[in-house]
């Protein structure tokens, strides 16, 4: 089975905020902003894998700017780590202000997802080989996240 | 300004799972669920707030079982902690299936949402009094993941 | 087959008045609460009979206050009256303005369902024990209900 | 103030079923159908007042026939009736398999709605004149059940 | 294989403005209209055929007049033309300003179609008897647009 | 005012196609598709204009090959030429099957839109200055699609 870069998973969602998407205040709801992310990481997994994939696990969020009523919302998502069967997607979300041009970083966030063969069961995905200084650093915190995850499950298990 | 308990918070939601929330799979999008509990934790915040309010983070979120079509999905949310002007709700996720009526652990999640005044600046909210063993738990658990994020966010900011 | 009670069946679904839901003036489409009545019913009527089902019937509906953007809508529902292949189920709509905190009666609505088998096929459906006094006195509106219903369709077929 | 003909306010609306109308047996929700009736019941009586609109109540609707994915629903609506400021409308929903041609009768609904001025007040609204005999017919039939209902609600109130 | 007539495609669709159709401004996304036409379009194309259809083109569509939240919008479709497997189905939208009645014209759009067998290949359609004249000059209308996109096709191809 | 690059409004939105999206013969409607360009397309205007902006026409579009549920839709935009008040932006639409990830062209389209000042006016827009000689090449055949809809909007008009 062949290896792939990030690079290889990369895909850029842009969305426009409309009143559907919003809450009494005009303002997006952080609900909205979670499917989007969950939709652009699938793709970013589907990529890598070929595979059918399904959500696992969503790392912390945390939604660093209010983003409004017809705000522009680009979403860029990546495959950072892959383990056997299971792939970890960070997502980049910014959001611009259509009459200013302004750009605010809206909220990072790393997703787990795992590719399933055609009985829905786990199954191997390509290896993963960063190649830029970016992709190796987005990497290594992959790695540390995964560490701090497993570590944590192992104490849940212990008590 | 009065206190008040976990329970005067909680909400309880339940949702069918209807083909437009599925995948090609027809299993249930996890950003769908995520916008649910957005939607529910919200109404619990807004319960002890009686202000609007906005999602700040969302603490990681592990989906155990696949929801599939048809299915209804349980959703139920409580204040466990709060600060000054933020307020951390507690969320559980299950799922059953309708035909023989077995129910699954589907996710827990724990958000963070800021209460708002009429100008959309951050406001104080009432306080939280824990009076059941639950409520007591839940609280230490809500301290502690606080805790957590507040020291990872020192570090960043020291790097 | 086993017989079951009204509590059995119960359930309790909360959604927030989102601008999607709202006509031009602000306030939520009579339809939208009635299409939410009718999944909270279809829930209930699984609940109890652990088939798929269908609406047959949904009896006047009287909205008798205005639901608003951005408030919360609590709807409860629980099988009411069973017959061979139907049941009757009655659902309770309360509004609550999330800043006051005030809730007020939204309508009061009563469905029927039928239950179907895996060919699509009306099947029965387990019996009901009301059991509490306010299940009892459900199950014996329920039934006036059912026979002036009986009565005009003999009614209209005589004509 | 002028007064109208039911032509007047004569609406056709036709959908197409898809699949996010659909439940998990590929028929449509009884609460989709109730949804579209009570836009297009909307759009009959604003067509006669001419005024924002809210939907009071809806009268017994029993579906009779199935609808399925891909089915085509006709849906026609016309004030019956006005009060000082209250319309009743008529619903025809009638639907029909795309590939047969086959028309079957779904259900009749029939809506009450309240004029509202722009304070959001009851105002009055122009008078009805029923011109052909299927439109005096209908006429009739609604000041029956107006009467029944009016009945009904003393007999409550008087409980 | 039978004939048929224009008449006999004829489709009306009522649409009502609602919140979730409009951008930041309160006008329709012309995305939205195009949807509806589409899908009105798809119901008069397996009228004629009565068979399942894709839509293959759309003609150039310019729109006249703002359509606004609120407002009800009328589309009219109907089959102009038939080729072998395709069919060209001509639309008329229209809009109508709810409190004053005013009605005007929003765009005209022609799309063409193709009829579909079970194994999803083009399949033969019935021929096409316009007989007002009102269905002859939209007949004739379709027979010259499809004869400048085929010399344009020509065109391309040449070059 | 200061001249703009066609890439400095360059959009690029990816969806995927879900249940909700398709038809019963699940394949996407071409409707869908079409709001999703229109969608884009506004973006990549406001980009250029900095204002907002309403759809004036689409030229005609033409469905090359089926989009099935479960696909992943890759629009670009970017303005092609600019008028006085109003913007020509091409759209080109992929689609990917996710499985072998093949990619095929489903169509090109050009809109046209119109820029508002903040009382819903039209209202002047930057210059566009091709630079590449893909960009040049677009800039050419917008004019030239522009001179044949003012040819014959004049015949129209002469008739």
């Amino acid at each position: 089975m062949l290896t792939k870069t990030p690079r290889d998973s990369f895909v850029e969602m842009t969305q426009m905020v409309l009143p559907s998407d919003t809450n009494a205040l005009g303002t997006i709801f952080g609900g909205k902003i979670m499917s989007w992310v969950d939709i652009a990481g699938a793709i970013a997994a589907q990529r890598h894998a070929r595979r059918n994939v399904v959500t696992v696990s969503m790392d912390q969020l945390h939604f660093r700017n209010p983003v409004k009523l017809g705000y522009t919302v680009r979403i860029r998502a990546q495959v950072a780590f892959v383990a056997r069967t299971s792939m970890e997607v960070v997502v980049e979300i910014h959001a611009e202000n259509p009459l200013s041009g302004e750009v605010t970083h809206t909220a990072s966030a790393s997703l787990t997802f795992v590719a399933l063969d055609d009985h829905g069961r786990p199954t191997t995905v390509p290896g993963l080989i960063p190649e830029t200084e970016e992709e190796k650093a987005a990497h290594e915190k992959a790695v540390s996240r995964r560490n701090r995850r497993l570590f944590e499950a192992r104490k849940q298990a212990e008590k």
